[in-house]
């Protein structure tokens, strides 16, 4: 299978390639590096330093590990560079996780919002449009994100619902409530890639991805210069990574509000195994499917207990602080999202079971005397408006 | 009442800004003449010349027929263009018109699809931004449309739907299917605003227009040079627009395919009459209230009927032909949207009469020597992908 990765140097991009790569099929990889540029304007960096792509992409391809990986570098909201991509790499399956992957990001304020939105929707239309021009057939696996349902009061289907209302009935796309101008973004390319697959026949899966947590795949434990980042700051960071520094470092897990919030969370490596499973059983010619990618669903207040317990395992004293939410947001909601697609197509969840929280906990604790403790409380008010971060 | 009308220069825009002059109250029109260029891009031209902004402003300014209009010249997606613009004026109701208004222009290819959601998001991105900072209190009345529903197989409820799944209830945003790049890009405005209005308690008003028809206002019939840009070309124009220009020159009425397509109408008097409604009844703090702005629904096939039974009444012999379908759209379908929320604040619909459509006949006929019959055939086709259009 010919397959890109577009967003090739991120936390899941350049895992996902090497997965396809150890498994023998021919991968190209396309980044930017916005996204490291992103990290400086806030002063962030990964856990551990994390080599420039080509350096990993080298080092992958001296490791007769599998097929050799492949990189271009350029921009997806330049048009002639996206068109030249497929052109010369015509894949059968494009991955795109090639956006500004954060919240927090998105609401630092207007000029931050407005280039999440247009990064990303410019980005994903030329995308199509190339797709529509130089690769038809070629099976786009997008990533999305819970966040774009928000919380409704009835349970979350799998992108599409069945109505009946005043005793007609349709199958019409989820209604969404995002949480950010970054998850909007999302909501955006869903409603234009689904217009692509009704117009253009395209064939697309939307995946609507819950909390990535994990530091290791099968690939990356294969050489230190093949890691990828481990996010636990308040801008990129997600909330099991967060926690684990905090647990390691001795100060409070933050907690936002109440803790009630709910959501769905998988491991980086079940990440890897929905994108191999979606890219194998590619959706019909016209079909655009969506699955909701996540194993499990815990509330923020029961992540940070697991945590505890985790930590005194460990023989950490580890306590819990409520903050004052920076976001908006309920604290205490009904959440039921179905995620039976991906297990019907084959995937066997490596669930959050006390080694495995074991094992990150011991694995962050390493490198404890990396951690930055300036950049893990929240700075970015959803309130805020147009200047909402402390640096803009 | 302090009023700001952004697209003033466009066939609604300056006859909303007349109509409230007239009405005495304070009111700003902005413009980029954005409109005019795109019409150049595509050789349009409305059926009579419309005299700049400028002239029409000292125009309406000397005839002592209400308020003066004052003008300011600009591009939203020019941030420090809006918040100046606020800061300035202080509206207490923003109209916001300012966007690129055409589904056929917006389908010419990737250039013009992704020109207009990048204008059309962003330039609202900045209005909620440049208002969260200036005039948080002002009362956003945003111009949608109908065409950003699809054509569901349940009625169409007034933006809100209230669901019940699985024995749970939820309010939730109506479920969308749009038509075009042009209407995705109103469903993402949407779904913007919805969320300043969660997150920062703005109050706003959606208004997911039906399709307009008509020529004069009370105020654009008082000098020649008032008058608003009638178009009937494959780009800008309407479909009553069009169908009464061809029945003047003597053409068939052009149906693009079975002509079973249902949409809402509204006469261009009743827009005027709707955004007054939502203006002098503002939203709540806090609250996205969705109003369909439409008075009655036709299909299109049924619409050419009567364009034939009004040019008999002239004496004209007006014919049909059913034209390959440019877009890809249903042409037979169920269509029941609700449009209750505008008449129960008081709208008087002006419906399609005889003695209307008659009348928008004589006059369309008297400039019959001005129409151009080569911008009247469609030009764009929906599949056709990066390059839709013969000039691009």
């Amino acid at each position: 299978m010919k397959i890109l990765i577009l967003g090739g140097d991120g936390y899941l991009g350049w895992p996902t390639a090497m997965h396809f790569a150890a498994a023998g099929d021919e991968v190209w990889v396309a980044d930017n590096f916005a996204k490291r540029k992103w990290e400086l304007e806030d002063g962030i960096e990964p856990l551990l330093p994390i080599p420039t792509l080509h350096r990993r992409v080298q080092r992958w391809n001296g490791m007769n590990a599998g097929a050799p990986v492949r990189m271009k570098v350029g921009d997806l909201t330049n048009h002639r560079f996206v068109y030249n991509l497929l052109r010369e790499v015509g894949p059968e399956v494009i991955v795109h996780y090639g956006e500004q992957p954060s919240a927090p990001y998105s609401m630092q304020g207007r000029t931050a919002a407005v280039m999440t939105q247009q990064n990303n929707v410019v980005g994903n239309l030329n995308l199509l449009f190339a797709m529509q021009r130089h690769c038809p057939d070629a099976h786009l696996v997008k990533l999305g994100t819970m966040g774009e349902y928000g919380t409704p009061n009835i349970d979350i289907e799998e992108g599409w619902l069945d109505v009946e209302h005043n005793g007609r009935t349709d199958r019409v796309l989820f209604p969404k409530k995002a949480g950010s101008f970054y998850h909007l973004s999302k909501v955006h390319d869903s409603h234009n890639i689904e217009f692509a697959c009704r117009v253009w026949g395209m064939r697309a899966t939307d995946l609507n991805q819950g909390v990535v947590y994990g530091i290791d795949t099968d690939q990356t434990m294969l050489h230190p210069e093949l890691r990828t980042s481990f996010h636990y700051d308040h801008v990129f960071g997600t909330v099991l990574n967060r926690f684990l520094v905090q647990a390691c470092i001795g100060v409070p897990l933050t907690v936002y509000g109440r803790g009630g919030q709910t959501r769905g969370f998988l491991n980086i490596r079940d990440t890897l195994a929905c994108v191999d499973l979606a890219a194998r059983n590619p959706a019909e010619s016209g079909e655009f499917r969506i699955f909701n990618q996540f194993t499990e669903q815990f509330s923020i207040g029961r992540l940070a207990e697991m945590v505890v317990a985790a930590g005194t395992r460990a023989g950490l004293a580890v306590t819990v602080a409520h903050l004052d939410n920076p976001r908006v947001e309920a604290e205490e909601h009904y959440f039921n999202a179905k995620h039976t697609k991906l297990p019907d197509l084959g995937l066997q969840p490596t669930l959050l079971t006390d080694a495995v929280i074991d094992q990150m906990l011991a694995t962050v604790r390493e490198q404890v005397d990396r951690v930055d403790p300036d950049i893990i409380a929240p700075q970015i008010r959803w309130a805020g408006g147009d200047i909402s971060a402390p640096n803009r």
